[in-house]
């Protein structure tokens, strides 16, 4: 038979730090901590294989789970000495969730279990102080109440008010012993009126409270969280029952969460918050607002109040931290003057953390590169390079009076936008612009919100509030606790201080340094960014961090990477990122600009092959020149030049008047431009004539641009650059195409050579980003020196989405867990991937030296990444802003964590 | 070494009959011939190797070919006691290509080779008539220098019309010999003209014609031919070289071509056509119109003129027909009053034709039902089942003085359009409806306009002129030698009888009686489809031949075939061809009519879920009621009804006006409605909110159509019905959509099944049209009972083309050879074909009893149904009148000829 019951605590522990799967993180982290000795009240983990078996069964325990349970319980009031459900001097235990992976938020605790009215007699009657007795209860009540029982929370709440009220007291550690006994009467009437009975029997507590953890596993929130973290459905929750230590038994008692160093920036110092005569729900939910364990200047706050306690925890962190090799995030409690930890795991931190805590540590020694590298998601890299307010635009909105509030810093970055009440509103605000979502506070349900939010803002809670665990999890500038705020979700608008926003109107946060300003301050790049753009030596610690982790992620990975850039411009700032190529150069822009776009129309209406000759002669040297321009900027590195690709119709202007004027100015008739403007016109654009369809159908278009480039290059090879141009022919989905269109590229390029006098190397390529081009790969790399998968365009025909339409039933499609997710932001493996790896197969056995890379968006999308690089990919290309990431991404890949 | 020459005639042959990969058709019907002791010239036959290598090697003859030729040539001397080349009597010989495939007009015949200015005084210093003597000499000439020195042919035609004129002759065979020959000296000089040289030696004469028709193998005509009819390119001609007999040696003499069976109706009797005094070539080319064989009334007209050679020829057709097992096509020559052999070949003929001798033959004992099915293209019923023009509609036309011309019924079948004089015309018009083609006559250039026409009409030519057998095997509608007609290409218009019609008018053309008529008559349904539809006995040959045909096709196939319809009368005219369930019962029309639309646009502008349920609610009754009538007409055999397809706003009326009209109708403002309009606009609706993604979205109106498919189910089955729906989802491509609605289907069946008291089996099930559904496929069978293949929309997303817009393109690319063939009409099997494939596999993997078919409009395409044959597929389904095409098809899948 497996064993269900972990016990730890009193001296060493069952299980292990690397049994997180059986233990869950809690359980490991308790288990960990007293394998080191360190002070952790004595317990024992429930394993998870308890809670598989609970669902898999039908809701019933396993065989042999009662016996152990028991046993251990009694092992543990041998321990503490006293026994559960005595009447003066009981055990009491807490009871809480914990998985595998932490779910904030999602399971649920309960403290205080053994408690029942006549223990609370009884131990009042022993000697214990009868507040914290009887405040015990009325929280063992509520917690048990709301979350066994399923009683609705707001009435418990509702009658702390009312006795608060009657008291004439600010908070619930003011309310006196005989309130607190009213309110555990009024909570017990109040419970009753819900049909429901609290158990006094502590056994039935017990059972109850672990039951409940079990089954809030599959509740509809932790469902949807795993679903929202793609986190697996079967892996279960443990339980931890452990002898409660109290943080609520007077001035010398106190409760209080750590993070090892600061979780915003990194910096190496106790970050911390405690809240003195309190439990630990207190602290995490925001309620009252807690005190920091160091001051702003670095002293030591919590060491000033409980200097042994103090000392205790610096060390316990310094072991923690030798031992796990991470940043902590730890639980404790002080229960007269004395430390207690409750709980350790690794700890959740902004991207400027992780890549300051990843640099640092290798530093201290602590870790290796490839372990720094793992720890700093990629996708963590975006908040470093995150936008800012302009800081002289921030300080005249504040000197101008617009700044509203202050608030706790608990997401970096910049963001303004219309603010939405709920999350409901934020998501479908969203869909026209950026929101901020504004709260009160938030919870689980508001997931879907806090996603489609460009920000998140809540008046009331600390560092370690949900808001703020989550806002850091998807990488979202927050501020919390941002108090003046007054939120009223009914009245649909924010107060603050007089003045009143509706819903809908536009607000600014700066969640980095946790200001709220009225009206939009547009976000600007980042420091990091900055500097790393002007290629600027910084005294900036999170610059040298950024720095040191891309550098080495660059000596790590296997793929290259390149960046989508049309202009010299973005090919430069491609390349300070440190692009290595450019992978998709879209040559539809340059036809777009002013000088340009008559001679384009021309083109279009040219009613002659000398009219069409014409207009293309006049577009051939701006478009050498374009070239020119992008080739010098990218001397020495590969630039993939696609072919024109959008359908002509997007040359021309829109509405009736638009074509009149510019009939008046080609000098031509308004009816004949209406004429071609409505032959062009398509019922499906995206599946219509365009990409090599066009290249084929227009006669000298694609002979013109290749002409362009193969100039820019002769020019520049013989004035002693050297220019690595690729040729990218769009939307390829028959060989027959690659072979024309080859042929007639390497036709002018042979002309232009000799012309020039010149010897050019120009490979020809092609997209792969029609289904059926991926299933004939091995025809088409017959005619194809390269392959460029276009994921957007594929995930598009593949799934049948046009990009620009889904937007009516995607979102409800990833809402309701139809699809996982948005196959636009991340590439759909289980489909459209096998479309990626088929092709990448097929491509390789027809040409062994087929170079292949992508470069739809999913190129610069950490697991996207991970996937191109086991298809074996030969480079990602992204966006240039982007492209940190995708190094870095890359590098975890060939690491093994893609 | 292989040897590269055959010899035949003479008594036997060193070839066999099923040597036609080797010596070509021609070759291998000339050995079996001999090898019958058939009357034919003795000569030899290069084989197709010898062109395989002259293409491989680079205009290279194989070694040792030279010396086998100059073998032969000798051993040819022998057997006609004759000198090649020599001065009074010379042995002349024929040169005529022959591949394995039959290429009618695509390769070059040279006649008389061996004359030369010398020869042909000595041969009429030794006696030979002068006037036949340059007659040869004249023919070579032209032949020779058009095929074999690439002069301008026009120019030999000047000057033979020249020198009718200077003698005031309308006839080539009343020119004088003494004209013959000033002709002869003219074409020297004209091609002398051309800067080329005719070569006097008749060695030089025949290494150059065989040379040539070596290499008119990769000519520009012949590669398209093949491209269209999808030829291997590696196949090769063989080349006869035969001696020669000659039609053109007085009134004694003739040439003539005839089928061993009428190959426009099949009947049993020689239909044949010959000309005295005359080439070969003359009869082909249509420049003479040739004397039937038979007369009208079965008369022996050649047999009236040359008894011997007409009896001979009526013994030979017997004897081939018996050998080979099929009608045959065969050429023969008159020389002296005896009949030569000189070609056989298995005759093409309609699709009346082919079924009649299929059926006879079976009959008659040389064929089995399965060598019948062989026989029998699919794709030739349609030409049974082509529509004709109705008896008095025509009859009123023509007593109207409609009838312009009759010429010769080419190709049956009735068909009227606009016309076009050239090919290319033809080709661009016919994106606008239908096109006849009408020329003078058809050449190979033209080929790419006849395939685009609805009708072929020429005004010269015979029977088995080009544009007679090239319609044959398309299978269109065609008259030839019309010769009434004047086709003026360069004014664009055709005259008769002192009317014009210009380049756009419309003409009517029946080509089953010949019969060319002004205006514009509909073509109506064929006399077997009246009489299949209407179950009716008939005594017609024809419509005994197809029923025939057809049940031993049911008797041999393993696919089931289901008809396409949405209709009570759809479903019977299906039924009544042999379908065997509803493939594809699409909802969406019973939405469009009359006295529903209100309540479809009041559901769409819906403003709260109350209107919304009442417009479902008056929807649901008219729904019920249609599916009754279809489940009625379709007792007892299956009925897959898909949900609502199409997007919501193809309900809506187009044009602001029409809006407005509608707001008025319907009691709301009209900038409400134009509101909604707007919002449902897609921009690409093909990839839109459509299929199961409306039905996700739109509360209600698939529970609807599922309550209305139940409740018609159970109202028939208590009725003592045996209805048997499918309920089929379409446009799936995550399997969380067939989940989700898989289980809301299923409550909805299951509550009107306890409503009536009924016990239902529903099968439901999807359509795989999304390439990603084909690569889930397993993933989606978990939750699907039958998958039918949609095509139409697979074909679209795979290759990325809409159908709607890619006229643009697709046209091109298969003029161009971009893609062989257009894959909405067949399917590619080479791309969507794994697709298809793929899901087969996968869907099957995860279910095995899951049932399989196809809906898209391949599947009434005879090669495409072969291939889903191979894919396993339970079923296809194609528009009710292709059913018997299909159950054709399906047979000759089962019997490997798919």
């Amino acid at each position: 038979m497996p064993k269900y019951v972990y016990a730890f605590g009193g001296g060493g522990a069952e299980g292990r730090s690397d049994q997180k799967e059986l233990l869950g993180g809690k359980g490991a982290g308790l288990a960990e901590m007293s394998g080191l000795g360190l002070p952790v009240p004595p317990g024992f983990t429930i394993t998870t294989e308890v809670c598989k078996v609970y669902h898999r069964e039908g809701q019933a325990f396993p065989a042999g789970f009662e016996l152990e349970l028991t046993e251990q319980l009694a092992r543990l009031e041998g321990l503490q000495n006293r026994k559960f459900g005595d009447r003066r001097d009981p055990l009491l235990v807490s009871v809480r969730s914990g998985g595998p992976v932490s779910m904030p938020g999602m399971m649920d605790t309960v403290l205080n279990l053994g408690v029942n009215g006549e223990t609370a007699e009884g131990m009042i009657e022993a000697g214990m102080d009868a507040r914290f007795v009887w405040d015990c209860y009325r929280r063992l009540l509520a917690m048990y109440g709301d979350v066994v029982l399923e009683v609705p929370h707001a009435g418990f709440e509702r009658i702390l008010v009312e006795r608060r009220t009657e008291e004439g007291v600010a908070t619930d550690s003011e309310i006196s012993a005989a309130g607190l006994r009213e309110v555990t009467r009024r909570y017990l009437d109040y419970i009753r009126e819900n049909g429901r009975v609290f158990p006094q029997d502590p056994m039935e507590q017990l059972y109850g409270a672990v039951k409940a953890v079990v089954e809030s596993w599959n509740n509809r929130r932790a469902r949807e969280y795993r679903r929202i973290h793609g986190l697996p459905e079967d892996s279960g929750t443990g339980v931890n029952v452990q002898a409660m230590v109290f943080g609520n038994r007077g001035e010398e008692c106190a409760t209080g969460v750590a993070f090892t160093r600061d979780p915003s920036t990194g910096e190496k110092r106790i970050y911390g918050e405690y809240l003195v005569n309190a439990q630990g729900e207190d602290v995490v939910a925001g309620t009252r607002t807690p005190q920091p364990v160091l001051d702003k200047d670095g002293s030591a706050l919590l060491g000033r109040v409980f200097p042994e306690a103090y000392s205790d925890l610096v060390a316990v962190c310094e072991k923690l931290e030798q031992h796990r090799g991470d940043m902590q995030d730890v639980e404790f409690t002080i229960e007269d003057g004395k430390l207690y930890m409750l709980q350790t795991r690794d700890g959740k931190r902004t991207g400027l953390a992780a890549v300051r805590i990843g640099a640092d540590m290798v530093a201290e020694g602590l870790i290796d590169h490839a372990e720094a590298l793992k720890r700093v998601e990629a996708e963590q890299l975006v908040q470093m390079l995150a936008p800012v307010f302009d800081r002289a635009e921030k300080e005249e909105a504040i000197a101008d009076g617009r700044l509203l509030a202050r608030g706790l810093a608990a997401g970096p970055g910049a963001a303004s936008g219309k603010i939405a009440l709920s999350a409901e509103r934020a998501a479908s605000m969203a869909l026209e612009g950026p929101v901020l979502l504004v709260r009160e506070e938030t919870s689980p349900e508001d997931i879907v919100g806090m996603h489609a939010s460009a920000g998140i803002l809540t008046s009331r809670g600390g560092m370690t509030s949900h808001a703020a665990v989550v806002a850091r999890g998807l990488g979202k500038p927050c501020i919390v606790g941002a108090g003046d705020l007054v939120v009223d979700e009914e009245a649909a608008q924010v107060r603050v201080d007089g003045r009143v926003f509706a819903e809908g109107e536009d607000l600014s946060m700066d969640g980095s340094e946790g200001q709220v300003i009225a009206g939009r301050l547009e976000p600007r790049e980042s420091e990091v960014l900055a500097a790393v753009l002007e290629e600027r030596e910084v005294d900036s610690q999170s610059v040298s961090a950024f720095r040191k982790i891309v550098s080495w992620a660059d000596d790590e990975r296997r793929m290259k990477v390149r960046a989508n850039a049309d202009t010299p411009h973005d090919a430069r700032v491609a390349r300070a990122l440190g692009a290595e190529g450019i992978g998709l150069c879209r040559t539809e822009h340059m036809f777009f600009e002013e000088e340009r776009i008559p001679w384009v129309r021309r083109l279009i209406l040219a009613r002659s092959e000398e009219e069409r000759s014409q207009a293309l002669a006049r577009l051939l040297p701006v478009q050498q020149d374009d070239f020119e321009g992008i080739f010098e900027a990218m001397d020495g590195l590969p630039v993939t030049v696609r072919l024109l690709d959008p359908p002509l119709h997007e040359f021309l202007p829109h509405g009736e008047r638009a074509l009149a004027e510019m009939a008046v100015e080609m000098g031509t008739e308004p009816a004949d431009v209406a004429a071609v403007a409505d032959s062009l016109a398509e019922f499906n654009p995206m599946l219509g004539n365009r990409g090599c369809r066009l290249g084929l159908t227009t006669p000298g278009l694609y002979e013109m641009q290749v002409e362009a480039i193969t100039r820019a290059v002769a020019k520049l090879s013989l004035a002693g650059h050297d220019p690595r141009p690729e040729i990218m022919v769009p939307l390829v989905g028959a060989s027959g195409e690659m072979e024309v269109l080859r042929e007639r590229a390497v036709e002018v390029v042979k002309r232009v050579q000799q012309e020039t006098g010149t010897d050019l190397h120009i490979p020809i390529g092609t997209m792969i980003e029609i289904p059926r081009a991926a299933l004939i790969a091995d025809r088409i790399a017959a005619h194809a020196d390269f392959f460029s998968f276009g994921t957007n365009d594929l995930t598009q025909m593949a799934y049948g989405y046009s990009r620009d339409d889904s937007g009516r039933f995607l979102p409800h499609y990833v809402e309701n867990g139809i699809l996982p997710f948005d196959p636009f932001e991340k590439l759909d493996q289980v489909g459209v991937g096998q479309l990626v790896a088929m092709a990448c197969e097929r491509g390789r056995q027809a040409r062994a030296d087929l170079k292949m890379g992508v470069c739809g968006e999913h190129g610069g999308e950490p697991e996207s990444i991970g996937f191109f690089d086991r298809c074996g990919l030969d480079y990602v290309s992204c966006s240039p802003y982007r492209v940190p990431i995708a190094r870095l991404a890359s590098a975890r890949a060939t690491l093994g964590h893609g």
